[in-house]
């Protein structure tokens, strides 16, 4: 099927892909980029090998997903620095999940760093450049007509069965999973499925091992260098995945 | 029963209210103050007859609201400034609820000044001096122990019967209940109960011919001066509670 599929036109360069339209409307090309942004990408650095080992690590995540039971817009990875996958209308929310606490959880509510929650919280963020991707809750989402209460019931149902299946393949891994965003979009049929992206851009990932933050944070506050970081990921993950 | 009650120590003075304990342990006497706050109280100005003005009007939408079937704190007003309520364990929340867009949410969302809700929005704030207030969903609230998911729901469904008998009374005033805090407590049996105050200070108001605000951002903005509209608020009020 994916074997004819051509790149066309490029509908959008956001702060992390290039997303291309095919011949197929249903299908999307998606370039994963060489580069890292911080400050709601007030801040953008190219960082050489990022856009492939993010490409390669959502890959591998998607497809485990998808085995798992949880659908997601993934078709597949014709090579390094593409992916495949299925066009939705995307809602425009950023939904995360926290196991424990950091970031702007830690900082709002002055709980100490990396507190283990009962049970994850989940919160969401509203998609907009223009207002700073604000925090929203479900009655603004109603009242805003961002999503029905029926999608956000899903969208929350979804989510914390990715929280269950990531957390046990980043524990595989050394890794603890602090914290996530993901983000959903709607089929043609009204379904509400996971698109964009899943990798440690859209994690908080600390190795279990040394306490070491194994994601973006690298970028975010300058730790190190970020390309061999997302090198030890993949490494770990492909091992987990590849087996 | 409340002949007797006399006025003991001092429990706490906060932004609008001091609290004293009586004579008996289910029983709070409360004094308005004449002072306005406002930056969470790093503004404070003193205003004359505020404490009067707003006590009246509080007993009036309390009682208003207990014949209406919704219970709360109140149990009777003895005095000019003060108002003897029973004594429940605050929970730390503010909850708010909006009929049209203004104040956090229309900066926050970019929404028209006053553009109408389909149906009321609803918004909890976690009451802490220290944190200042933070905007907090139920996933949090559940996740810091603030409150059970099901004391959650008894609130949303208060709030709301709240929001309905209040936008009558201040139809009937000829002015738009744009949105308004309100605080609950439990009582020693678990309940909730509506306690804490409702005024001008924690409501806002718009006349309904004038568009002028009746409410403290008259004080908050600089737009006049703040007794001579609560006393409007007061005598429409009073029209109204003890035709
Ligand atoms: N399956 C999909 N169909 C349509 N749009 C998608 C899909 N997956 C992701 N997107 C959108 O494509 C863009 C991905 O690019 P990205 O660089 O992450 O952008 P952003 O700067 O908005 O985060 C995002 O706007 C995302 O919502
Ligand atoms: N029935 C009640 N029982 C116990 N505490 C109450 C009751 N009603 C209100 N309170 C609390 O008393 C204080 C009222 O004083 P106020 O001046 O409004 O304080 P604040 O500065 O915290 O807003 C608040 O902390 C409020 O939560
Ligand atoms: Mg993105
Ligand atoms: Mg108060």
């Amino acid at each position: 099927m994916t074997a004819a599929i051509e790149k066309q036109a490029l509908l959008y360069t956001g702060k992390a892909k290039a997303m291309y339209a095919t011949n197929d409307p249903e299908i999307l090309w998606v370039e994963y980029l060489d580069q890292a942004t911080a400050l709601n990408g007030k801040r953008k650095v190219p960082i050489d090998q990022k856009g492939r080992l993010n490409n390669r690590i959502a890959s591998l995540i998607f497809k485990d997903l998808a085995n798992h039971g949880i659908a997601n817009h993934f078709i597949e990875q014709p090579s390094d620095y593409v992916q495949l996958v299925r066009r939705v209308t995307m809602i425009p929310l950023e939904t995360v999940v926290r196991n424990a606490a950091s970031g702007s959880f830690e900082r709002k509510f002055a709980v100490p760093h990396l507190t283990k929650f009962a049970e994850p919280v989940l919160e969401f963020f509203y998609k907009s450049d223009q207002l700073d991707d604000p925090f929203i809750n479900d009655s603004q989402i109603h009242a805003l007509n961002v999503a029905t209460p029926a999608i956000v019931a899903e969208i929350k149902r979804q989510a914390l069965q990715v929280n269950q299946r990531l957390t046990a393949i980043f524990a595989a891994m050394g890794v603890q999973l602090v914290d996530f965003k993901i983000e959903f979009g709607l089929t043609t049929t009204g379904k509400v499925l996971l698109a964009d992206e899943i990798s440690p851009d859209s994690c908080r990932l600390v190795d279990l091992k040394t306490g070491a933050s194994l994601d973006k944070d690298v970028f975010r506050k300058d730790l190190g260098d970020l390309t061999s970081v997302y090198q030890e990921v993949l490494m770990r993950l492909a091992t987990v995945e590849e087996a």
